[in-house]
């Protein structure tokens, strides 16, 4: 399929065609195609581009990560698909690892898959030995790795299911959420919610991390604690009435 | 999978199972899953319901059926996973026929699948001999069939591709399109927008038009002369901007 080169949406086909080759292999689910449409809808009335309400949630998440003792990214299909190379900077600029975590089926096919594709960029992560059950969910949808997500102190989710965010952060971890809805249930139960594409957030986030990676922890903790992540969704919202 | 009682999003999921059932006969592409989930988007936006002003557009889009000689409901893949005994009532009031119109491969077995799915239903359609070609395309995206849409006076497209929609207007159609984005290009273009989903669209205007059956020419045109698509469209607007 041949997309003109005056066809007005051509600056986000990359994205779908990525999104289409991971449903082909099996990384990428028919829901998740889904939710990359809900995504879209909202990135367009963002006007596709990093708020600057967004920059600083980059930055608390940053600096959130830094302060951490066990940071885990979790990446499912769509995170692989979009953004595998920009996890794997992020996770080495933050001491972060990355855990696949999908609970679509085939859900032990679809781990080794997204495993394997960050083995392709010579990155080994966690998520095939999700044995450990996060506490509030139904077992297919809570289950974890234990040395990743289940003794992280803080998981930097992208585009999660809501349910999910929310056992997660009941169980005690800070979570970081990129969610390009700021009425999501993932963006509304998050410690800090950027409101971004993951595409361009995860870059950020690592920009954000180098810059602060020399920082004391007082002076990270400040930030994190300055961050008002009402008030930062509450900014997002109001940009998305303005550009409807 | 099961989806549990609980999840908040349950009330979408029908919708969501039968695009994926799509998915998987071949009716429904991947590129539609996406453009469902960018619906998705807008829908949750305008509160899932259907809105005064979009009554109203779908009054006027009624009454042009009605006054239509020649009106055809262009069906594509998530059209007809999504409301296909819905046009058929709607062509029956209206007098309309239907056409599966679709341009992402593969072209001709698609439209083979659309045909049979409304067969299934006990209607005939028609698309599988798409020998006309509408001006202003190229030739994968612009293949009609001769006795439908090629010679129709009025469409009713629904998730409509922009390029199509603009390229119908200029071969002298009169467009009314279901479109849940104002501000998408077929809603900027087209004669009568109903900004809904087409779940409740279309049944909306089969009432509308079952009420306006036995109303003469004179009036039916009034109906149509009154309507400001340009008015309606900023109303669709401000509902978005005040629920977002």
């Amino acid at each position: 399929m041949k997309i003109p080169a005056s066809h007005p949406r051509r600056a986000s086909l990359g994205q779908r065609h990525a999104l289409e080759k991971g449903l082909k292999i099996g990384i990428v689910t028919p829901t998740g195609m889904i939710a990359f449409g809900r995504g879209e809808a909202f990135d367009y009335l963002l006007g596709e581009k990093t708020s600057a309400c967004a920059k600083q949630a980059c930055q608390a998440g940053a600096a959130l990560l830094l302060l951490s003792k066990k940071p885990v990214l979790s990446v499912n299909g769509n995170a692989t698909m979009l953004c595998a190379k920009d996890a794997i900077k992020l996770a080495k600029i933050t001491g972060a690892q990355i855990e696949a975590n999908v609970f679509y089926p085939p859900v032990k096919k679809r781990r080794q898959l997204i495993a394997r594709h960050f083995e392709n960029f010579g990155k080994k992560i966690l998520g095939k030995n999700a044995a450990k059950k996060i506490t509030g969910l139904s077992s297919n949808r809570g289950m974890v790795e234990e040395r990743g997500i289940f003794s992280a102190d803080t998981v930097l989710v992208m585009i999660e299911d809501g349910d999910r965010t929310q056992a997660l952060r009941k169980n005690g971890k800070k979570i970081i959420a990129i969610d390009l809805n700021p009425k999501s249930r993932t963006a509304q139960s998050a410690h800090v919610t950027i409101v971004d594409n993951v595409v361009r957030a995860l870059p950020e986030i690592a920009r954000q991390a180098h810059k602060l990676r020399n920082t004391n922890t007082e002076e990270l903790e400040k930030i994190v604690s300055a961050f008002d992540n009402w008030k930062n969704l509450e900014e997002s919202l109001a940009l998305i009435k303005k550009r409807a």
